[in-house]
């Protein structure tokens, strides 16, 4: 019996290697294992050998599949009967919703009522019911907990939540077979749940590779909190990233956290929209403000990896294409105004 | 001896799919193997199983970097040292002036007034130089031609040449090892090289899938040409669809297609556009008007394709953010203007 599966884990307990690889091979059957790109561009920009890994094209368009899944299968079958309540800023209810109706049950969804107009419309074609919330004023935690008492659902939670960290985990355990190992690693860092995923497969794993998490300049809810010692509340963040608006990291997130997050590094909304053009222009993916994060950090310069093996986590790519456009139009895109040598033939 | 191999093929001669095998092993260390996706929601909407690929995510931005390096790689080290030259709308500019930089030797590229500047720019990255000519107007054979002589420069044309149809032979090869087989192959059809080169493969290993190419109303060259026998010239057509502004199919490719193409079917500039936003949304990948041909057609039910294992080749993706939103922002996306049933919390 290894060390790690000698105390079974509870509900509130962070989920160990074992969970995560029971959640891959779970996931095997339903998720999409996201290709590895690579390009000469970024290598050329870090100079490391970049590896990008696309969980913008998983299913759902962002990595929020794999934790949902993995928490809905774990549930009792009468209490996945009863049906289940989230909510998110999009990406995980487009998640649970998907895999409440993979599960065959009933999803109720709150969301803010900002939520993008794409987001809410595909909630509804997943069957699910929506609830919204003002992101500023409402406390959607009181009111999540209220609704599902009310009408007796199970909450799956965003991040804070051992199937949800053992389903994100997966992510890294099948990045680290695709690609062979990484000196580091490179993820966007919202509420955790997918740091601590990776941080759970490292320990297990891959010790030696060095876990970086992207916060928001405006969000840096997780770096504060590790400086200080403890979970910091911070003021709802304004920043184009929808997806890492939250004002604390998840109590079980940063417990595995502060033991195996190597570093957190910040970016800011310009440099955000940069990658997001980039990764359009150089790479051909359609990537959310949120799920730019990483990959703007390494273009901003923000982790030193020079000579390394690095791999950059793409974590969705649910924004639509007039939202895309406002946002990016008035980054810099090469070609547009650049002088080309040409001979005119004589 | 096998049959295909026993009449040595001069240059002038279609590839055999030996020559396709080897290209794919020359490739192999060069290119990318480009991910497979699929879609529930094409699959829905098809009533098939559709497997996507991708390659907009080729090294280059589009499938033509198979042919382009196969063809450079089969010159002779006194014919590739004096260096080579290529006429195109872009993508085969591209992917030619990578693999001469990859070869160690030099590109001149004969290119369009009115390329995209973002194309132009690319080219000029790469070292190559460019030569523009109006394409209306100006006879790109004839300059092309004349550069060459006078620079003695090798032509790599942008399909009607073995090695370029034998490495965009490739991509069904690998095509058809991922997914284990098609019924039905649905391609962009532009000069006709990438399905020729899908014809050698069917020919030899998998007579029974139907080759679909998907051209423009506007450019509808090989339909023509299939309908009358022979090789049909019709006048330059004006389509988003850059890509595909040939007048005239390939005489090698051609006599392949004529052969093993099964049908072709057209779609519309709106159709393309539709596709391409669809793409967008849905897929989280940028595609380029020509490299959308596949998917519109697919989307707009022009191929029976009912209860099948359909492929459908992503051919390109070089399009710049500005381009692509000027282009797609009047195509209803699916949201925008939806009502969604929400409960508000009281």
């Amino acid at each position: 019996v290894s060390e790690s599966t000698r105390a079974q884990p509870g509900a509130d307990s962070a989920p160990t290697i074992e969970d995560v690889r029971s959640a891959a091979a779970l996931l095997s059957a339903v998720a999409v294992p996201t290709p590895v790109l690579t390009s000469a561009a970024l290598d050329r920009r870090t100079g490391a050998a970049v590896a990008i890994k696309c969980e913008n094209l998983q299913r759902t368009g962002s990595f929020k599949f794999r934790g949902a899944y993995t928490a809905l299968a774990r549930l009792g079958a009468s209490e996945r009967e009863r049906g289940v309540i989230a909510f998110s800023s999009g990406n995980h209810a487009l998640a649970v919703a998907t895999a409440a109706r993979d599960h065959d049950t009933t999803a109720l969804i709150v969301m803010p009522a900002d939520a993008p107009a794409g987001k809410l419309a595909s909630i509804a074609d997943l069957g699910a019911r929506v609830v919204t919330f003002d992101r500023y004023t409402d406390d959607r935690f009181a009111l999540t907990a209220r609704l599902a008492a009310e009408h007796g659902l199970i909450t799956i939670p965003p991040f804070d939540h051992p199937g949800v960290i053992a389903g994100a985990g997966t992510t890294t355990l099948e990045f680290l077979e695709q690609t062979g190992g990484l000196d580091t690693l490179v993820m966007p860092l919202g509420g955790g749940g997918h740091l601590a995923g990776a941080g759970v497969v490292k320990a297990a794993e891959s010790r030696a590779t060095r876990l970086v998490g992207v916060e928001t300049a405006a969000g840096d809810k997780t770096r504060q909190s590790l400086r200080a010692g403890r979970r910091v509340r911070i003021p709802v963040p304004r920043t184009i990233a929808d997806g890492v608006t939250g004002e604390i990291p998840g109590e079980l997130t940063f417990a595995v956290n502060r033991r195996l997050l190597d570093d957190v590094v910040v970016v800011d909304d310009l440099e955000i929209l940069a990658a997001m053009a980039w990764l359009f222009q150089e790479t051909k993916l359609v990537v959310e403000p949120t799920g730019a994060l990483g990959v703007a950090a390494l273009l901003a310069g923000r982790v030193e990896v020079s000579g390394q093996r690095v791999g950059v986590v793409v974590s969705g790519g649910n924004i639509e294409p007039r939202r895309f456009h406002a946002l990016t139009q008035s980054v810099p895109i090469r070609g547009q105004d650049q002088v080309v040598p040409v001979d005119t033939p004589t």
